[in-house]
């Protein structure tokens, strides 16, 4: 068996797998359709994202994109019908998933689990992008029975994405997303859940860390409750260790002031500061150094093309943009994001536009 | 006496107080400059902060900005130095350094807690900047004892340093800046510290949310440790809500699957979305409806320039602009949110330039 893949099916349309489904046709892949909704498909089809499934078709592989709860399912099905087919799934949480699948009949030796880091706080056919997966990491957990050549596919399927294969341990999986995005989910919506009976006094006060604390409680209530409840024990298990922490935390503030509260507390923060700095920075690697502009612009269309320009012909190139527009004001205070090397002649080329340099 | 301001005291020259000297100078205040750390005033001199105290000055107000738990005792000794000033500062918890600096002495019918809501992730006086403070809120807790013409006075010595007063009572100011500063801190600095013994495997697929959810992780934990004891009691009952509630969120997960548990995790997303539009959006104002469009840009120099001129020309105004580089490409999203009237003018004017739109 070479590792070509001439023909994919793709079982259910959703943005997942319809914007797989729009990668592969981006490489002449013969992409085969299937969804219990119909409609999707042909949504899909209308796209340019391949064709319904017909009698006959072999695919190389296929790819399950239906939600967690009805994957393991779809996958045994899978396995029976297409016995030569190297079998793979897109779901959030893999443990729980493998394991019913495998129960339910699906081959362990042509079985990979997969998740690609990918998707947005958008669903549905409709909103599927060829690019979706560009530059993404896509997580493949094969078990210990997998052939070697449908590791290699589907390696192969996701580079014909766009996207890079990670190879973890399904387990491993489930605990790096309880951890890395699961439990920062249920802090934000905790968070955010705080102000709903706030004064509106206390809210208004908010600055930029209550902004990028709360964002992503701005997620689907239902799309989590089920992603959580698929992850429920790893989740738990985080959540578990930060409530006994925070109740920590809320003793030493509320007991009477002394040493060893204010130690406790110095500790948390310090170990705050170095956690973060673990964490990837903007290009997927560890954080590396860069340096910080402040620009104060008027608030009218036009200054931000006026300042990108004299940036972009000077050939400075930014590694990140934030803008914080404060109080109303028809201003906002830009900050720029470069590399050190490049500080200076940012700093000459934008004090001779004329600019209003903060820093 | 007139709310007219001739000559500031500024004790202690941090980055507050720097940063005050520096916008006072702007408007040709005389500012003299008292620290015990004489350096620290050589430096704030140096980069045109004002003039050391000298023997008959009589400052018209004198602003201690020294670190919460030495701020009362400064104010007393500057409300019996200088008996005509109108005494202030700058800390970030008011109730309790009110109460010790009049139990110390100071005047009640002079002295006016304040707070400008400033400051970033770097300290001292060699990170002063001159509008540090511009277009910020500058909130003030004058006592009841306060003769209005003090009021006047610091709201006009705010106004000069380029900030907006807002008046609050102190142990309100308190109980909102528990809630939307000091507690984002503890969640930010607790989820961060998890990342420590993480594995590298674990930490490194992480995305944008633990990106924004840990940034401010990285303050300062000894200027943290005090503000957190300085506002124990407040913060601490903040907390002890949410550990019960993080409590409840662990058991949910933990306890066998039912559609009580899911019931609970979703109406905890559920109120977070809810919370999460109170937000107060980037003009200060409560948070008002955005439209937001993904375009993939290449990751040179002149890109960003192309897409701003393209808005700007069209008479469109960006209200923020996110970039997300991924693993190391030359490619970056970049997230443009606009008012929702302006979005399909400005998808139009994107796709007649050729730009690859994702949403």
């Amino acid at each position: 068996m070479s590792d070509d893949i001439h023909q994919v099916l793709i079982l259910g349309s959703g943005l997942i797998g319809g914007s797989i489904a729009l990668a592969l046709k981006r490489v002449q892949i013969d992409v085969v359709l299937d969804d219990i909704d119909a409609e999707q498909v042909a949504v899909a089809q209308a796209r340019g994202g391949g064709r319904p499934l017909a009698p006959g078709d072999t695919p190389d592989i296929v790819i399950v994109a239906v939600p967690p709860q009805e994957a393991p399912i779809a996958l045994a099905r899978m396995s029976e019908r297409f016995p030569m087919a190297t079998i793979t799934d897109v779901t959030s949480v893999k443990s729980p998933i493998l394991r019913a699948a495998l129960a339910a009949g699906a081959d362990a030796q042509r079985l990979i689990g997969g998740h690609p880091m990918a998707g947005r706080e958008v669903s549905g056919a409709a909103a599927a992008r060829a690019d979706l997966l560009d530059d993404r990491i896509w997580i493949i957990t094969p078990g210990s029975e997998v052939l070697a050549e449908h590791v290699r596919r589907v390696k192969r399927l996701i580079e014909l994405c766009g996207a890079f294969p990670v190879v973890m341990d399904p387990a491993a999986h489930d605990d790096a997303v309880a951890l890395v995005s699961h439990t920062p989910q249920i802090l934000s919506s905790l968070l955010a859940g705080l102000l709903v009976n706030a004064p509106d006094e206390h809210v208004q006060i908010a600055g930029q860390g209550l902004r990028d604390m709360t964002r992503i409680a701005d997620s689907n209530p239902d799309l989590w409750t089920e992603i959580l409840a698929t992850n429920a024990a790893p989740v738990g298990v985080v959540l578990q260790g930060l409530a006994e922490q925070l109740q920590i935390m809320a003793n030493a503030l509320l007991e009477a002031p002394s040493k060893q509260s204010e130690g406790r507390i110095h500790q948390m923060l310090q170990s705050g500061v170095q956690g973060r700095s673990r964490v990837p920075g903007r290009h997927g690697t560890s954080a590396r150094a860069e340096a910080v502009t402040t620009v104060m612009i008027a608030d009218r269309p036009g200054e931000l093309a006026r300042l990108f320009t004299a940036a972009g012909q000077a050939g400075i190139n930014l590694d990140d943009v934030r803008i914080e527009h404060v109080l109303g004001r028809p201003s906002g205070l830009v900050e720029l994001v470069v590399q050190p090397e490049s500080l200076e002649l940012l700093h000459r080329v934008l004090m001779s536009e004329g600019f209003d340099l903060r820093t």
